[in-house]
């Protein structure tokens, strides 16, 4: 097994969540509650660990406010792997989260340089316009670039000297502890996230509120350094900053999905034809070598690529089990795996892909 | 004579300032237009010497826009070291400079922990009212936190983001060079630093201007830090970003003035009978041991603090050279020197303090 590297800089190795969940000191996330087993991620624990998630879900359920923050990194294409957010956003947007999301554009620019005017372009086509496709609602939803935090002054300025303020009670280790090597452009970029993660709790915006943060595990660091610091701000009464982590979906080819390599990920923008190409040409099979061999020992679902997509695309629970059982006993084989993700990927994106379209109108709704 | 040591975080020793215009890099400013020779700060060469300032200079007889931009730290009480900065800033702003004076709050907390309350009543009690009674208008001024940049959020926006950029292009030892010994907080204050002094340049501001920072030498590394850093940011096209220094004012006891340290400077809200006390108390007097010497070898003005503040509030030049010569041929004894001193001070400070009174209603023209 390649030696498993999850830190927020770098992904890679075969993953071992139970492992990871030692190593970042998180909790396992094993009791879901009722209103969250409506969408799959819950359900089938896509969303595996947590920090102190249990104070959300209790708000959720006393109908108290909480807000939910996260945000996105405007580079490449939005794929598969980025929805598996969005849809957590969602849900916690009908569960009656206030909103927070970030354009992370002065991040982008601080560690990999890109402009500002591309981050917008790239954060509005590949990522506002997808999440609204799913059914993200304007409606106490919050979302803003980090380089242009507000059109009210007092939210900016709050927000801007938070960053500030954290800065001031951060050591040179803990930035290291986020990024490995530091620069200063990776210092301001870490605290500014950790004003993402909270300042909603701020007084131009909600005060006081529970909050939760659902990322991928690799960004535990940064919500670390966000638990530490609000601590030691003694001018700022914050709530629970809590977190939820979920798991890395494959690549195409069992390894990272990255936004940089399209032979790896799906986009949600890809067409019918192109889906179909990528799955049979490259995600990695959990099928036996021979059509003999495979009838008679049956695959693996466990490192099949298009089962593990099928897992987020096939809502239903039994027709998902059954397919599993099949590809184990053997009766459903591997080419057969590859035609069931392509039709329910495929069907649900021309679906997606025709609410895109339509998505132009709805953006001076979210302030753009 | 005691080493000279001259640092953005400490000034002690004897000042040699041909020393420190070879050691910072800096030019003299021995040619002087015109239009500054008015008021005795530039006429007697407290300002002593710049980087590029001939470019403002040009704009100022050419009529062409310029900016002035420089700040205070709100700590300790106003004094009349203080002053010699309060007093450039209303002559640029006579010779037509868009003026931008920032209350270093941000980096009082980041350096010093000063809560943005307390920081705040600082600068409006100690220096705004004091700058105001001294003559400065709310015309083409703008005065500004850094904790709230302003109430505009393009501004607000704009000038936090330049710092966030700003910091991209830094490297530790540039803060290193500016701080000494670095922390997270003061590398935030100095990128931070380095935006009041470039942000006037931005779009929602002026846009691309020739900018004057006044300040003491020891701040020239806070200059060469943004100076650098606008060559390596492309997004933003920047004019030239001058400076002037002018010379360190004296404490009574003829070491460095500390806002710390009540016995070592006269503050603006001192009255008559302590400002009679202080300087017969603790002004360092250029006189000789006994009558008898005083009279035979004169006094050293040069090393006579009285003298040294007569430069600053006698503002007739042939009654200053009297004093002077008399002082160096015997003919005025130390004490009668302090008198002189006293009496110009208080005259000034009389009128001063009448001007301090009626400031409150004027607040609110700078958005106070």
């Amino acid at each position: 097994m390649a030696k498993q590297v999850v830190t927020p800089w770098e992904v890679q190795g075969d993953i071992d969540y139970g492992k990871l969940i030692k190593q970042f000191g998180v909790q396992p996330l094993d009791r879901i509650p009722d209103f969250f087993k409506e969408h799959v991620l819950f359900r089938r624990q896509f969303t595996f660990a947590h920090r102190d998630v249990g104070i959300v879900f209790d708000a959720i359920k006393k109908k108290e406010p909480f807000a939910m923050m996260t945000g996105m990194m405007p580079t490449g294409k939005f794929h598969i792997g980025h929805m598996m957010v969005a849809q957590q956003i969602i849900a916690y947007q009908k569960l009656g989260a206030k909103i927070y999301i970030t354009v992370a554009d002065v991040e982008a620019y601080q560690s990999r340089g890109i402009p500002f005017s591309e981050g917008r372009k790239t954060a509005i086509e590949e990522y506002i316009k997808n999440y609204i496709a799913l059914g993200l609602s304007p409606k106490n939803c919050d979302l803003y670039f980090q380089s242009e935090r507000s059109t009210d002054a007092k939210k900016s300025n709050a927000y801007y000297r938070l960053q500030n303020e954290l800065a001031r009670h951060a050591t040179f280790n803990e930035f290291k502890a986020v990024y490995g090597d530091i620069t200063p452009g990776k210092m301001f970029a870490a605290t500014l996230q950790a004003a993402d993660m909270l300042h909603a709790q701020l007084l131009p915006f909600e005060g006081p509120i529970p909050t939760i943060v659902p990322v991928g595990i690799d960004q535990d660091p940064h919500l670390r350094l966000a638990r530490d610091l609000m601590k030691r701000l003694k001018t700022h009464k914050f709530k629970a900053l809590t977190s939820s982590y979920h798991r890395f979906l494959p690549g195409l080819g069992g390894g990272k999905m990255s936004s940089s390599d399209p032979t790896s990920f799906i986009a949600l923008t890809d067409d019918a034809k192109t889906v179909k190409n990528k799955i049979n040409k490259y995600a990695f099979s959990g099928g036996r070598a021979t059509l003999e061999e495979h009838r008679k020992k049956g695959g693996d679902p466990h490192v099949d690529v298009a089962y593990q997509y099928l897992t987020l695309f096939e809502e239903d629970d039994k027709k998902l089990s059954q397919i599993h059982d099949d590809y184990v006993s053997g009766k459903l084989l591997s080419g057969e795996m590859k035609a069931l993700a392509i039709e329910k990927i495929n069907t649900f994106l021309a679906k997606h892909q025709t609410a895109y379209a339509k998505t132009d109108t709805m953006l001076a709704k979210f302030g753009l």
